[in-house]
């Protein structure tokens, strides 16, 4: 690894407050699903981990962050059992709408980390952003194939993915300046987040594809 | 590796045995969703390999299983073809009944098999653990992901990945007691396949999460 | 590596063909279900990278095709936008049965290419023909488990991953005949997609497997 310490503490920093804000929603989609307490473990960690280490199979990098920092698996157990014990007593519904902010935040925190993970690793501009956009979406994909939905990410119509490569690009384009690379991750972050509330807050959506009835034979 | 031949040679037989039940698993989910037979051949061997196969992935181990010994890809082929002749000409009804007590003894074979590999590979505790229910419980996740089911070890509320959960920290135990390595492992299957005949037996359940109505928007 | 340059540029020509054809089929399967712009890349990016990705995972082997290849990326990015533009002012009802000679085209092609890679990594014949077939299958696999469908390679009854069988048996003869690869390369595409294009012409169902009343409990 080409890494400095200094921006490799960074990374670990930024991986881990994202992967709180990801392991919540996977904790909720799960609650939603009525899983058992193993689903909501695996549903939780998916959610959580499942970006990175995707990105990290197609990176070939190893060793995963939970594996690196397998503490991090006994925080997960912890968060879970205590949501179900919390949200079990208080009979509290938990609403999309209250998971809106750490999920912008997470997805703005893992844009940034995958994206300069793959910079690091040396791949193409494209992949590098791709590998961001991977690291902050695909967590909450196989969060949506596992509890046998459609993600939401492909079919929400609200930005979110593309507020990944959005800010995946500024990250490149940091780099391209040679800004220092905290600058770069701290912006990336900055810009995937923003144009997230952004698009929550104004109610944009994607361009849809009216294909009339495409028949289904 | 750090592998001696004999506990190569006990972890090959161990796989071996648990696949065939596991393969089982599949057919039967695939005779249930009528798939056709390459459905069932496929289903089956997702099943039978898909859980070593992650497990592998993720300690970028190789060759597979199924690389190393590529006759037991002919032996499923094998498998599900007399399946589907003998099961046709019966007209036989498998049920889910008639699979608890192999589907028992793979949950234990592969657990402790799993287990054993991703500690001989180094991991932390938590992770090797983490990596027998992988292997143990993942062959059945992706074969229900590939029927558009939610998992049932996810959702069924009977003990299963917490059965091959506390067996993998039985082997982690027997290690750090200096205990012999095929000791360890034969207590770590023994534990798991017993709890998941306990609690088959006994009809316990995991705590159920009652969040109320958690809304969906 | 052991493939000599020629080779290895006749199967970068083989993979970029074959990845249009199912780019097209994820483009199609993304529209029936109204997903968004960003799960329309996703899907057809899915069908036209995620087979043969898959096979370099299973395989260890880097860099990817669309890692090396990068612009392929940002191709599939310009066939989707315009996919989108163009489809929506024509109010084009996309069709199964105007992808069928594309995408048995892309079937020969990719499992030829991919069982020729397996064979070069040194794989056993059963898993070299092994990793043509999901090389040739598993983008349309993925494809489907991501639009929340049982894959259609499973439950179509109609031969499709079988003929990609066995066109990976003709590649395995031909170079036991010695014969030179890129003969055995298009003899193998020529045989699966033959045997598919006759199986279409044909109506010929793979045998079903009639179980009676499987039980659900």
């Amino acid at each position: 690894m080409t890494e400095p310490p200094f921006l490799s503490a960074l990374l670990t920093i930024v991986e881990a407050a994202a992967t709180v804000a990801f392991a919540l929603s996977g904790l909720l989609e799960a609650a939603r699903k009525r899983l058992d307490a193993v689903g909501v473990c695996v549903v939780a960690g998916l959610a959580a981990f499942g970006g990175g280490t995707l990105r990290d199979v197609l990176l070939d990098r190893r060793p995963f962050f939970w594996v690196e920092h397998a503490n991090w698996l006994w925080a997960l157990l912890a968060l879970c059992i205590a949501a179900m014990l919390f949200l079990r007593a208080r009979h509290l519904a938990p609403t999309e709408r209250a998971m809106q902010w750490p999920d912008a935040i997470g997805l703005g925190l893992f844009t940034a980390g995958g994206t300069q993970v793959a910079l690091a690793a040396g791949m193409p501009a494209i992949v590098a952003v791709l590998m961001g956009v991977v690291t902050a979406v695909f967590g909450g994909v196989l969060r949506d194939i596992v509890c046998n939905e459609i993600p939401s990410a492909f079919r929400d119509h609200r930005p979110y993915a593309v507020c990944a490569f959005a800010g995946g690009w500024v990250l490149v384009g940091a780099q391209a300046l040679a800004l220092p690379a905290w600058a770069g991750v701290l912006a990336a972050a900055a810009v995937a987040t923003g144009l997230r509330a952004l698009a929550l807050a104004t109610g944009a959506k994607l361009p849809a594809w009216s294909v009339g009835d495409a028949a289904r034979d």
